[in-house]
């Protein structure tokens, strides 16, 4: 039987390379993404590109109005901050940070995992570039992972396998392109940005353009996205 | 300051007696609801009426489409099993399992304590009369508390005094009415049936009824509701 794994997918760098191992280790992939009200359907679009070229079994978009709880400045009014140094971005929680977001991302993907009899989730979380978030920090998955353990059907029976793959989380940004690189990704298909400008191209000045910008300089690779 | 909590709030006997319970010892509360595909609106209405009843500060009742996920007669087309015994209950997962549901509704109960500042949830779980869910059992609970804990910007920053409450845990059905009627709570507003008749009464039939009924046997009470 061919392994199977729920890749958690934003359509971003990150989740991009995650499918991209999974396919490579030789698992069947399952995609899971969410529509949380973002400000902007592109991230949801970049989604779909990124399971059709990996050819997944099946892409899940999973509705969920994270805008009721608000908080955060990706899902409510508050304004995207743009041009941060790198040490403002890894020092502070910033106020993209939307409360419980992996908790509840990790959640649902053990749900599917759960019905689809699927043993492995990928999600691309990164303790190294990381933006200032504390549910990308390694301690955090290895907890959910047991509590997924206790809280399934399988993990009465005493036959939960269920493993969370974390293949990027001591890569640097730089790192993480190299490798998609190696593994044939078209980084075109993806899409980074928190704050699209009008015509769909990026912003190149929120956290996440930043982030992404630099990641292809220290690689010495030329990012294919317009700015 | 006085103190506050979440309560996740299914309008049931469980979630009921945790409201009154929170309340009796001085929190103001915070309810939490799900609208996840329940095949009546009954259980909902139950909610906002207990809400009500104990003049939580706010009501939030949170989309959810578990749908998707299947796996459940809860959520899709399986029949909801009748007149099973306490044997088979306690021993068998049932099909009215809904896969991952406790970890997807404490994240998003995590999610809004974190934007209210609230450092308290109630959860009505229980591991006596637990109808064979895996995610009700106190070991669960721990795993989930300390997942919160790391996952959250106030774990971060080593702040975070997260605490999720269970006080039914231990108790017996029959336990749980005497405690609620003894803090005065009107059982008539609340809602226990996984597949009420067409009129809007209680089917009397599935594992939740059976449960419901045999309790406030056991506890020597009437049941105010209509079968």
């Amino acid at each position: 039987m061919k392994k199977s794994a729920i890749i958690l997918l934003s359509g971003g760098l990150d989740s991009t390379t995650c499918a991209a191992i999974a396919k490579n280790e030789g698992y069947d992939i399952y995609c899971l993404s969410f529509n949380y009200g973002q400000r902007h359907i592109t991230e949801l679009e970049a989604c779909k590109r990124v399971a059709n070229y990996f050819s997944a079994k099946e892409h899940l978009i999973i509705n969920i109005d994270l805008r009721v709880l608000g908080g955060s400045a990706l899902t409510s009014g508050i304004e995207v901050p743009k041009h941060r140094d790198s040490e403002t971005m890894n020092k502070e929680i910033p106020v993209t940070y939307v409360p419980a977001r992996n908790t509840i991302f990790l959640s649902y993907a053990l749900a599917f995992a759960e019905v689809r009899e699927v043993d492995h989730i990928f999600i691309g979380v990164n303790a190294i570039d990381y933006s200032g978030y504390p549910d990308c920090r390694p301690e955090f998955i290895r907890a959910f992972e047991h509590t997924a353990h206790l809280g399934t059907k399988a993990g009465v029976e005493g036959k939960s396998n269920l493993k969370i793959h974390t293949p990027l989380i001591n890569l640097s940004k730089a790192e993480i392109i190299k490798l998609g690189v190696k593994l044939g990704v078209d980084y075109s298909i993806t899409h980074s940005c928190y704050d699209p400008k009008e015509d769909g191209n990026s912003c190149g000045e929120c956290d996440s353009c930043l982030l992404r910008i630099r990641g292809f300089q220290e690689a010495g690779l030329t990012d294919p996205l317009n700015y």
